[in-house]
């Protein structure tokens, strides 16, 4: 009994420590338990069953635009690490180092990616010859790892998984254009499918990309009014391809460099639905990604016939849906407990009343709310329910966002908007990295992106240092 | 046009060079690219399109029989690999060590998983306390790391991508049953899915997994007559649980010990198939197992109709399996050559006059039968025909294993067999790890596995000292 104790005892509340609110839900959740290995984390069944799911939804995505998977070795010789000098800047210094490979030293150390930018170009520059191997729409699923001095589950960690594009285009315009739809892949994916709704934008040059012409951020917004970058995606134009001599022969039989792009999303987006579902129940997840999408529980299973309609229901069920029956011998409380904490999006409550009345109840994980259905078309209500909770959610999650942006004309509401507003913080800006300096130092908020499409004017002055203003800001205090 | 050409040369035969038929095969079907990093591969879009449907035929069939898949730290801490005695000795001279985390030392050296025993156990260790909590049948899809001195592309590579899956049991019969369990899987699987028999076996003493109580085998035969051991499956008893402390509270409230098992195949399964399959036109995929099973190649394709019709026929077959068309501008033949080199299963020839007599032709990569067919059925005829080439390749494959076992009764007819009968040599064996020695270093060959069901007595001495016998071992020289 001492895990179903666990299991069900009350969380943190959200609204008292969301840190601690957020640790309880991972851990009781049974997504992750931490290892021997200082700031890396198992993902438990329940936690990598959603990655699998976020995986394979997004792979058939890229792979319908015409992505193919491939795999790159997990070392990088230190050498190739320092070829693109911005790159190496800012990943060389939260690497971790292979010296020895058995009992010997190695000549040259090796770094387990932090990502595989260098390696691709490696690749790249002796796989694309002329203009018929172009365009190249790689990516890969895999691990990396940076060393990290502060972690968390998910948020961050020294290892986590990923997957990392890497393209090679003929022209600027067509890397530009693979950057924008890879983009506009992430914004949809996590908008139809996790039910987050997302800012679309472009990083400043302090934000972007450690080697990066430009880089796109999809940004979301957490409970406790934070930032998460929940993907990006980055056009390098020709700096790469400079740094590694990648040049093709062109039909007119002159030799060109390529323009490549890289994008990702992690397993951080498992965090990003923590923190944006979930509640003092626990974790709450949409249908589309839940790997268990309906928990049916029978009521007073030991009465004849019970756990039969249970199973029966089930296999009814499963035509449609990813639906289990928890036939513990637990008492219906603690299951309703557990498969909350858990995020079940919908529970069937079925018990010898409802078998005599031909009936079940169907319980919303998102709402609370209870329905009692007929059974006789029992696959077509969950089947519409799921699709409701899936949008419902997204609604909800939609309303949040828009109700915890502020817009700043100056410098006061600035400031104010930062500490006493949790979201996002709208505000002009001059463009000057100097004002992100001095905003991140005094207030800890970061520039979140430029967004695309808002054409709000709230000032003709910077929010920070009143120069003229170029750009409406989203800034906020992110993970 | 440099390209095509690297396609179609012709490569080196099977007979006159295994090895370099290997390599040539490897590199001209475009499966792999070396990198700079010595001894690891890159999986080009071909290559890893073989494994992504080897690892997703397989994972189902592993959750059908109650397999979760989780996630574990690549990292390894020394102090962790020690702590059970065979198993250190097997893998320490082997694993590539981490020493640094950015620019500091770390004070315990890492090691990249080689495999993932030591962690499941650390993780184990505290994850299960009741005997509620058994069995844990966990699973991970993986890169691995064991720093090998002489590499071959898939064969035996520094880095290489597996599934390894970790079990811990109530009883010793239960962890024996899984154990047999996943054998039985993988055996399956590779007779069905990629069309390759084998032998299935127990490792003696002297080959088992270092730390395994019982290693069971599954061996395939290569075309070269050389063995290839294709997976294992180890029964560990209780050792990892003694060594490592994991102990559950039984129903009877008494601390026991758990059993365990684990369980692995890996991307080498892709050189078997190529082994296995291939032949002096190249790559030879199974049905099954291959990314793309038809290739529509129109003829004439400028010729007014021709690509219409080949879309048609495409849109049509994807109905029923996986398809394309060759639509580029280079000549049929070199498409046929090309489409031949890369495995692709049959060909879809379609030009004006097949289209005047509403036909096609197909070709089978397999025999290169040559069958016009009636566009009426097409579904249906590609269909069955695939299942046919299916059967027919193993078949083949199987009667090749057949006809490549002979029997020693004595030490010269068993070198004579080692040294000019290509295949597995059975002979009986006393049991002695000596005599495995001697034959090892006398014939290269090597003890590949006592087999399951086969009660052939050949002798009632040991072939290498004439002690009497106690098993029939199949031997053989080996990849």
């Amino acid at each position: 009994m001492s895990k179903d104790k666990k299991m069900v005892e009350a969380i943190t509340s959200r609204d008292v420590d969301f840190a601690q609110w957020y640790t309880d839900v991972v851990k009781k959740a049974d997504l992750i338990a931490y290892s021997s290995i200082k700031g890396c984390t198992i993902f438990k069944p329940a936690g990598f069953a959603i990655w699998e799911n976020i995986k394979a939804e997004l792979d058939k995505r890229f792979k319908e635009t015409g992505v193919e998977n491939v795999y790159m070795p997990v070392f990088i010789p230190e050498s190739l690490l320092q070829k693109e000098k911005d790159h190496v800047e800012g990943f060389a210094p939260e690497v971790a180092w292979v010296t020895m490979g058995g009992v010997n030293n190695l000549t040259e150390r090796l770094c387990v990616r932090p990502t595989s930018e260098t390696v691709f170009c490696d690749f790249y520059k002796d796989d694309i010859q002329s203009y018929r191997d172009l365009p190249r729409v790689y990516n890969q699923w895999c691990s990396v790892v940076r060393w990290e001095k502060e972690t968390r589950p998910f948020l961050r960690t020294r290892e986590f998984l990923w997957q990392e594009g890497h393209t090679a285009h003929a022209t600027f315009e067509e890397a530009e254009n693979r950057t924008k739809q890879m983009l506009d892949i992430y914004a949809t994916f996590l908008e139809d499918f996790l039910a987050i709704p997302v800012v679309k934008g472009i990083k400043t040059e302090k934000e972007k990309f450690a080697g990066a012409q430009s880089t796109y951020t999809v940004e979301s917004l957490m409970y406790d009014g934070k930032a998460l970058q929940s993907a990006t995606s980055h056009n390098f134009g020709d700096g790469f391809a400079k740094a590694f001599g990648i040049q093709y022969t062109d039909k007119d039989n002159t030799l060109k460099y390529v323009y490549q792009t890289s994008w990702g999303m992690t397993t951080r987006t498992i965090g990003a639905l923590i923190m944006v579902h979930g509640d003092d129940n626990g974790l709450k997840l949409p249908p589309r990604v839940a790997p268990t999408q309906v928990m049916v529980v029978p009521i007073l299973q030991k009465k004849e016939g019970v756990l039969d309609k249970a199973y029966e229901l089930k296999d009814r069920l499963s035509k449609v849906c990813r639906v289990k029956v928890d036939d513990t011998d637990k008492s219906p409380g603690w299951k309703f407990s557990e498969q909350e904490m858990r995020g079940i999006p919908l529970r069937v409550e079925i018990g010898p009343k409802d078998i005599e009345n031909n009936q079940a109840v169907l319980v919303r994980r998102d709402t609370n709310e209870k329905i009692t259905i007929d059974l006789g078309d029992i696959e077509a209500k969950v089947s519409k329910l799921l699709e409701t909770i899936q949008n419902d959610m997204y609604q909800v999650a939609k309303d949040y966002l828009n109700t915890h942006i502020s817009d700043a004309h100056n410098y006061d509401e600035f400031t104010d908007a930062i500490e006493n507003k949790p979201g996002f913080v709208r505000a002009m800006w001059c463009g000057n990295r100097e004002c992100e300096d001095k905003i991140k130092e005094e207030t800890t908020a970061t520039s979140r992106c430029i967004p695309f499409g808002d054409d709000t004017c709230l000032s003709d002055k910077c929010v920070c240092c009143g120069k003229p203003a170029k750009k409406l800001v989203y800034w906020g205090k992110a993970y």
